[in-house]
């Protein structure tokens, strides 16, 4: 008899649910929504890095992907379902009331930003993320340490901390802090209090801190010492920090309902996409694989003995368990890449919006145009073709050596300088990021055989994805799925559901192959090499001299 | 009886001819024309940093604009006109036959680039500048010494030897290499050949190394030692280096009949436009004069007996009579201002172009409402406001301390960076340049304590002006007219055809007084110091590692 397993996979801008079967990976039939308030940007500030999402958003798309991926499966298909799986991004941490219930989900804080899902990329908490590093820093333990050694803004405890301050009603009114990838399994499986819910081992681990070595979380002391504020909290967001291949429960009648599922299906422990895609682009021993959209992430695994306690410093995190069971996941980011070319198109798109006198759908499309003519028109340009040189951290920096204080350069402007050329610069800017990043793993002897692309510009980028073998000096093999998250979700709802017995066979059974790989030309390589120093020697100096927090 | 006198002005994209009244400065007519070949981009390649002029451009237009200007006189105003004076851009040079023709008007080098003008802000001679510097750093006198010290890819000798080296033909044709603001009194005058023709004291003692103390340009040895192709060149350039407000002769029967004036008509030796335009603003000692168009110039004149034989380091350049008669003329200035805002117009045109579905003249339009709005939106910002800071030498730095290799950079992008974000570092940029040089003024002890804004930025962009006054720290007046530059022109007519014994004279009686003055606002000169610490920041860092001639 079939089974089948739900893949949901929660990104920045939209939800996709995957109907998968567990046997082979099959893809039944898949749905994708846009989230419909974030499309409307609201809630959110670019010019202060502020990005919220509503907790309705997500719990429309999920009923509606569903429904929409079910109704394109054959007859039946929904009573075959065994399983489900989420990930989602992170860390996107939302308060509650202490019965899982979102504070914007209340009628007195509906409208209210800081009552929301705080998306990761979020850059409000800046302070507080340099609090909790002085904190680290002075605590005879430095809880950072299986962290990269920095605490990001972007993470649980800094936007916790923010969100607490901003807000006294809001401070008031809260009994609970949870991530997105907690909270949708917790919900689905109709838990009506926040205490002692099943935390996401690779959520706690990568962004809250928790490590098993001083037993979970940090003690309550080194949070209320930050700030009187953060009292209590630990035990509010403490729970079993388990791995994503375990099942959390079964889905409730009313979420079965709204689905239009068995209330037999197993739930299994959300993790991050990043980390989800990883496994479901085929992570292993040695293997680097690398998801590339609005930001990237860069995941690897490696035993525990062989790391043993050594910190890899200047990375994201490394956690026992965060991307398969058994062994220890590392993961470095750039935490602008995709977005870099995002600005840059909407850069351009102004003087459309503004003068060309289009409107409605024909501006959309319009603007939709841009990227791919910059691409075409970048990539005639040699390596270096511009004069230019840029740094990609336009969203701060995360890994090597986070900074989120740093923001982006271009340099090499001239009378004759073009859009495409300022495009390129980007471009390469982005590249030599992620050159950054690899070069760090193996400075610290993390071998790497070979590189695995996922994600929305490596799948619709050669331009891009060329380069990076260019610039990396390595192949790059691109995942033969473009739903890499979804489909390893879907890996962790078979073995939460038993169909496998550990997670590494539902990746030998259900993975996708691959797409295509591209080539390093060593030529291009050699002629990138003087750039990329270019483009470390502008990060230093800017660095040490103009990004220090006055500007 | 009237006498009447004509301002011929030859700038970057167009000329004009101004009819004045010696008596009192009014001015009857005016005619602008762009130059035809230019605006269509003929000849030039900005990647390549290289612009060129055709002769048939400037010989086309004077036509057209002093026939245009004199048709809207009162009729008979022609025979009432006494003298005329050009001034134009430069250094602005063109290799001749030896009889005053520019080898462009040769059929054998109609269509070739080296035989036309090379346009003051073509770069294309970056190396030749450097082996003239380290030729006078190798000589026994430094002859760049009253030229700020450096020489410049923009001037004279560096262009000829570019330009002889480029092509064996035309340095075989090569009689002659004379600067359009010496061309063209030359031409209407009826000259035929090129030895001995007056020279012009503003653009040799600038541009081409000429100073009293060593008996004019430097000796035969020192230009063939630089390269054997430049000998016999000192010879062929030679000629009286003198003031503008001597007369060179009077119209030809030719140029009296194209021109529709009478053969009287006195004509007075050519100078720089800004210089011109200095002296049409109303220089004088303690007053500094700035131009302010694509590029900047600086300018204000000092006592011979003050200034003695200080050298004033980084600047463009100090020569006695190159502005006033009897007085040292100072010059610096940055190599783009206004060309700044165009590249940045012509990046976000880009998308107009590609995808607006635009075209012809709605298209133009579209493109022309870029400028405006970007300044009103910008304007809405506080200093500082972007988070972005930037340096502003997009073609090469000139003053102070010149250095042709600096590209411009832009720091601070974050993911809510925005078209008029960047445009307002820009202006940033250019402004903070402004008091660089100012800067270094006070620094040598020269003292300054008015400044008068000239040129399309300072008439059209209160945003600018006023955020130069707030920048500086003083008031800035503005000009009475917006063709300063052929009033200027007008006052050395009138001069050098004796209607005034001594420029000064014509400055009283012709100037055009002030329409404005912006008044700083001390909140804002304070709010703008640190962040021009970071732009000093910025170019310190980036001149020392980024910008090494090897990008």
């Amino acid at each position: 008899m079939e089974k089948y397993v739900i893949g949901l996979d929660y990104g920045t801008d939209s939800a996709r649910a995957l109907v998968v079967d567990a046997a082979d990976g099959r893809i039944l039939a898949s749905a994708v929504a846009d989230y419909p308030r974030w499309k409307q940007g609201l809630y959110c500030d670019p010019s202060a890095n502020r990005w919220r999402q509503h907790p309705a958003d997500y719990l429309e798309v999920l009923e509606s992907t569903v429904r929409d991926a079910l109704s394109r499966c054959p007859a039946g298909t929904a009573s075959h379902v065994v399983g489900l799986a989420f990930d989602t991004t992170g860390s996107t941490p939302c308060l509650t009331d202490g019965t899982l219930t979102p504070l914007s989900l209340l009628p007195e804080f509906a409208e209210e930003p800081d009552a929301m899902f705080v998306l990761w990329k979020d850059h409000t908490a800046l302070r507080e993320a340099e609090e909790i590093n002085a904190a680290c820093r002075s605590s005879g333990t430095d809880y950072t340490m299986y962290e990269g050694g920095a605490y990001s803004p972007e993470w649980f405890w800094a936007k916790l901390l923010h969100i607490l301050r901003a807000s006294a009603p809001l401070a008031a009114a809260a009994g609970g802090f949870v991530e997105c990838c907690e909270w949708l399994p917790a919900i689905v499986t109709g838990v009506k209090r926040d205490a002692g819910i099943v935390r996401s081992r690779c959520a706690q681990g990568h962004k809250a801190l928790w490590h098993a070595s001083w037993g979970g979380l940090p003690p309550e002391s080194f949070f209320s010492g930050i700030d009187p504020l953060l009292q209590g909290w630990r035990e509010k967001v403490s729970g079993p920090a388990l791995t994503a291949d375990r099942p959390v429960g079964i889905l409730c009648p009313e979420w079965a309902e709204r689905l239009g599922l068995p209330s037999s299906v197993i739930v299994a422990g959300g993790a991050l996409d990043a980390h989800v895609g990883a496994v479901g682009a085929g992570v292993g021993l040695h293997t680097l694989v690398r998801v590339i959209g609005t930001s990237t992430c860069d995941m690897t695994v490696v035993p525990a003995e062989e790391i043993g306690s050594r910190c890899i410093p200047g990375i994201c995190g490394q956690t026992d368990g965060s991307i398969l069971p058994g062994l220890v996941g590392l993961e470095a980011g750039q935490s602008s890449f995709g977005d870099v070319y995002a600005m840059w198109r909407r850069v351009l798109e102004w003087p459309l919006r503004a003068f060309s006198g289009l409107e409605g759908e024909a501006l959309e499309k319009a603007c939709r145009r841009i990227l791919p003519a910059l691409d075409e028109a970048a990539s005639a340009l040699p390596p270096g073709g511009t004069g230019m040189v840029a740094t990609d951290w336009i969203n701060g920096r995360r890994t090597p050596d986070a900074n989120p204080l740093m923001k982006g350069t271009v340099a090499g402007f001239t009378l004759g300088t073009t859009a495409p050329g300022i495009y390129r610069s980007l471009v390469e800017a982005t590249v030599f990021g992620t050159k950054a990043i690899s070069d760090r793993f193996v400075r610290e002897g993390i071998r790497i055989d070979q590189v695995i692309g996922v994600g929305g510009i490596a799948h619709k980028s050669p331009f891009v994805m060329q380069m990076m073998a260019d610039v990396l000096g390595v192949p790059i093999r691109i995942c033969g799925t473009d739903q890499a998250c979804a489909l390893g979700a879907a890996m962790f709802a078979a073995t939460a559901s038993g169909v496998y017995g550990r997670v590494e066979e539902a990746v030998s059974a259900m993975g996708s192959g691959f797409l295509r790989e591209y080539i390093p030309d060593p030529t291009r390589t050699a002629a990138y090499a003087p750039l990329y120093e270019k483009y470390l020697s502008l990060g230093a100096l800017t660095e040490r001299e103009i990004f220090k927090g006055d500007i």
